[in-house]
């Protein structure tokens, strides 16, 4: 009756009978996930029962920035399905969590974090610091790609799959780190593009190597555009003034992790760099901009680097949280920091950081707002821990060959490898002597005077001048210079070196530098520390070199011991108060040192010269 | 000297010697905008001069939300290469702009427009709407989809190319609206997903069809679950209370533009949602929020709809903008909705919304912060209006055939298409008459008795009872029914409907109805005023029969005249003061409406069940 048809016009598909056709592309068929929000839905109108409700808590809304009293939230499988008034959730089978007392705060994000520093592996560290409230993390990944290219990226989603603490992957535009130095993977254009097709890979991280950036260096120049063309976050790493910040933005970039002072970080938000603020180095920048009063959404949080030890006294997160709130954050801005600030700059904000509908259900349930205390951790939508301890189990996966085969050179390493040779007639020599955190660019080259027998030059161990080496972790070269750090007898070799993490060794001899390399070697990767011709110390770190996959307090004993026997050797003072740890950045190569020690020898990273050791 | 080689190792490529193979996939070749960078890294550093440099304005950082004063901006090509201090960027061509006494601002973004409702093509859209400062907006895309399909987004991403006001594209979800009528056409997930990977199409648009949402419509979840897949925003519709609004959040949907009640606001904000407020209709909601002291980073602003004349005589998010002070907000955080907030929402903080390094060259010169009085437009680096007017050529492309010919029926339409037949004895019928902005969702079909003659329903157009019909835009089928609406004369036709974009016709009798109808087919598209058989007045919008690309002092004078002949009809009180205007939103399909006329006939679509239009 109402409406009648003309005939004669094409034919089109008919609207929402589906289009699909009999072999659709994987896009257009509906994915386990869409089919798990389409439950959400059922849950949120009532049709089928949540699996939780939490009933009673006050919720900490992030997004407005307030407390919402008495909020129900309703989860099922792995997300939230509803906040509000939840009632019409609640079937005979749902499990309601009284919550009173509580507030509900989104699980912790870390916006920038090295899993590898921590000495452990993926699932092991995620053990220890899901009950600290982080239910996600930004992973750099540097470290274990410069160790295995993109079979560490695998790696580490392998280990992320199913895992209630959320690792999404951030590729490393420092693989290598300088074109001076052979790592043991190789992150190009070719590279990043495949792997940023790849789930939860969300972004480039920290962009570092200014030289090659300001000068067209092609393999990180593909590697931004690859993330950029991909439509992903590109990171920087570093704190740099103008013009030199102008010139690092100018690619792209969109982020720093930062520690520093509040007239630089002004200056980059200001650049419209998001900054990703570790707190423990950043109060006095934080004090200066709660006087400007300034908008908090350009800012997060983030802890970077720490070692299980450190994770186990001071926390994760939770710590940086509770240190910003000490500092004078307001609370509820401290949290936004550490939860939505950070998601939404990695576009994320609709799956973390956020206890509403459709995200995931990541939630922790907090007795003291202002003392960061955690009485209890969901995630995923499962309470996985409470009062401090974890209450599911999180096994831990065999690492692939892979991975536990990371390190391979062809020959042990002999004393002679260290040796540094001049003719037989001088005396003496001048011999470039570094220190740890020795910003060359400022100072130029140090060099000291060193006395020559038999044509061999030697070591100066009363003046603190010892020797130092890199050498690949696949054997293909060595670097030698003398460094004013010590130890006075024996040596420490490791295969954590950021952030190459080819094989760092210093020592008094150069057997005990040969025998400790080859001790590494001997335990598929990891730290020896050695005295004529015995190890004192010792940890396997057999995951690429950098992690274990042993639970965490077996790893701190290890290295509470490494600690202790390093101790005696008499390191120098230039070496600070955690000698090994300081070992592991002391030869770093990115902005803003300049003269620098690689597997290739000394080099001026800013110019690629390489400048002799001794002259 | 410093460090020997070890032979044995397998080989990897040289570190930064490349790793490009000789025919190296397209994302690893060094691309245009790659270089246009690297030139702009060249200018920070001041290796070659800037083109532009902005000098002594008073830059307005949305980022940490403060004032700079003083701050120059270097601008290489369409980007900006620095701010701060410029001077070692000024070289004897460039060309120096006095801001002093100038705020700089970040061009304008708006966060959800439909460029189509102004009836210009998108070229003649930006000559008026650049002079107000938009420098780029987010066109929701459904009015030409609708009508064209994917053939409407190449044709919007065609008009933006090189344009300095920035078009990016929002994939429509309701591509048909409903399945209970025929639009041009279709937008499924196949299409969801190739268009997704064009430049500039940036996520989903507005679902708003709570039906299919919440009962798995399949062609919709495709298409959501595409935007999702690719890793873009996907946008609401509407603002609905919980549970309906948990279990659209469900769904992945992230934003909605907002016009309503604080509580509303507050609401949606708590679940996560970014609003983009349409000031003119949240003023209220603006109040509250300000009340209630909230955190503004997930709220932004947008003009949605706004037609030519309105424009002209308004402006366009310069208007919102000094409403949003008007009506309290902190001048600072009013221009932050209006550009970095709303890039923010859509991922494009890295090119749009901020006035930082490697950003777009979109910078207003604003003389007067609080009264938003602009000076000057720069977009893509280039003074584009001073004064309100442009001050540079923006050609008009010819529109291809594809989009001229975008109505095509195979032959004219008869009063017949719209007599309503019942029984021959019969002397009256109970039939359906919908009134505009009818819920139907809340207050069900209303009925009223018509009388029969000679076995053909009759209007009643003393009660204002007239007669509406919508035919498809190919003439596949009309859907016909009562309407009090009026008008007590002639007929008015236009391929103005949202949102399938169909013809629809309001008139006093079947044959001025008929008459209409074929005026719009004739001109190709657009309105037709017709009294017996004469064209009152009328507007050719040929461009997807929805715009014109004609200058638009001369398509504001059509629809004035339009407008005053529609008058002379005697429309029904209950078209407003704008009926035209009204007829083109009064068909719509979407939440919170139930019964429905479409092409179809009367459709309750929330259960797709065809109700008689008489009984």
């Amino acid at each position: 009756m109402s409406g009648g048809n003309i005939s004669g016009a094409r034919g089109i598909p008919q609207a929402d009978q589906g289009k699909i056709a009999s072999n659709p592309p994987a896009v257009t068929r509906i994915l386990p996930r869409t089919i798990q929000r389409q439950a959400l839905v059922d849950v949120a109108l009532g049709r089928i029962p949540a699996d939780v409700v939490i009933k009673g808590g006050t919720l900490v809304d992030v997004c407005a920035r307030r407390l919402v009293s008495d909020c129900d939230v309703a989860v099922h499988g792995k997300r939230i399905a509803l906040t509000g008034d939840a009632s019409h959730t609640i079937g005979h089978e749902t499990r309601v969590i009284d919550a009173k007392g509580m507030y509900l705060v989104p699980g912790f994000v870390d916006a920038h974090y090295h899993i590898e520093s921590s000495r452990l592996s993926p699932r092991r560290h995620a053990q220890l610091t899901l009950p600290m409230g982080t239910t996600a993390l930004f992973e750099g990944s540097h470290e274990i790609c410069n160790a295995l290219g993109l079979e560490g990226i695998a790696y580490m989603l392998e280990e992320g799959r199913d895992l209630p603490q959320k690792i999404y992957v951030v590729l490393p535009s420092a693989t290598p780190p300088t074109p001076y130095e052979t790592s043991g993977g190789f992150i190009g254009g070719d590279e990043a593009a495949k792997a940023l097709t790849w789930d939860r890979v969300v972004g480039i991280g920290e962009v570092m190597d200014y030289a090659r950036l300001f000068n067209r260096g092609e393999r990180l120049w593909q590697v931004i555009q690859a993330g950029l063309e991909a439509g992903k976050v590109v990171e920087g790493h570093g704190a740099p003034s103008s013009p030199r910040a102008d010139a690092w933005l100018d690619a792209g970039i969109s982020s720093t992790h930062f520690a520093g002072a509040g007239d630089i970080a002004l200056g980059l938000l200001q650049r419209g760099v998001f900054l990703e603020l570790k707190v423990r180095g950043s109060r006095d920048a934080i004090k200066k901009l709660l006087e400007m009063e300034i908008d908090w959404q350009m800012v997060g949080m983030c802890v970077d680097d720490r070692s299980v030890h450190l994770l186990s006294e001071l926390g994760h997160m939770n710590h940086e949280v509770r240190l910003a709130i000490e500092t004078g954050l307001h609370p509820l801005i401290a949290y936004q920091l550490a939860t939505i600030n950070n998601a939404r700059h990695w576009r994320l904000e609709h799956e973390i950081g956020v206890i509403a509908p459709g995200r995931c259900a990541d939630i922790l349930f907090i007795s003291n707002l202002e003392g960061v205390e955690i009485d209890r951790v969901m995630a995923d939508g499962q309470i996985v821990a409470a009062n401090g301890r974890l209450v599911v189990d999180i096994p831990i996966l065999p690492a692939p060959s892979y991975v536990r085969n990371s390190i391979r050179l062809p020959k042990s390493i002999t004393a002679n490898n260290f040796e540094m040779r001049v003719s037989s007639e001088r005396v003496e020599v001048e011999a470039v002597v570094l220190r740890p955190f020795y910003f060359s660019a400022d100072l130029g080259p140090i060099t000291e005077t060193l006395s020559v027998e038999d044509g061999v030059v030697q070591r100066d161990l009363e003046r603190e001048i010892s020797k130092a080496a890199i050498v690949d972790r696949h054997g293909r070269s060595i670097g030698v210079s003398f460094w004013k750090v010590g130890y006075k007898e024996g040596a420490i070799a490791m295969s954590i070196l950021h952030d190459s993490h080819d094989i760092s060794v210093i020592g008094a001899t150069d057997g005990e530098m040969a025998f400790a390399v080859n001790r590494v070697i001997e335990i598929g990767g990891g730290i020896a520390v050695v005295r004529d011709d015995k190890a004192l110390a010792e940890i396997s770190l057999p995951i690429g070199g950098l992690m274990s996959d042993r639970p965490h307090d077996e790893v701190i004993e290890d290295l509470r011991r490494i600690d202790e026997e390093a101790a005696t050797l008499c390191p120098g003072s230039l070496l600070g108060e955690d000698p090994v740890n300081t070992q592991t950045f002391m030869f770093l190569t990115c902005y803003p040192r300049r003269i620098v020690l690689t597997d290739q020898g000394l080099m001026d990273v800013e110019t690629g010269e390489k400048i002799p050791a001794v002259t």
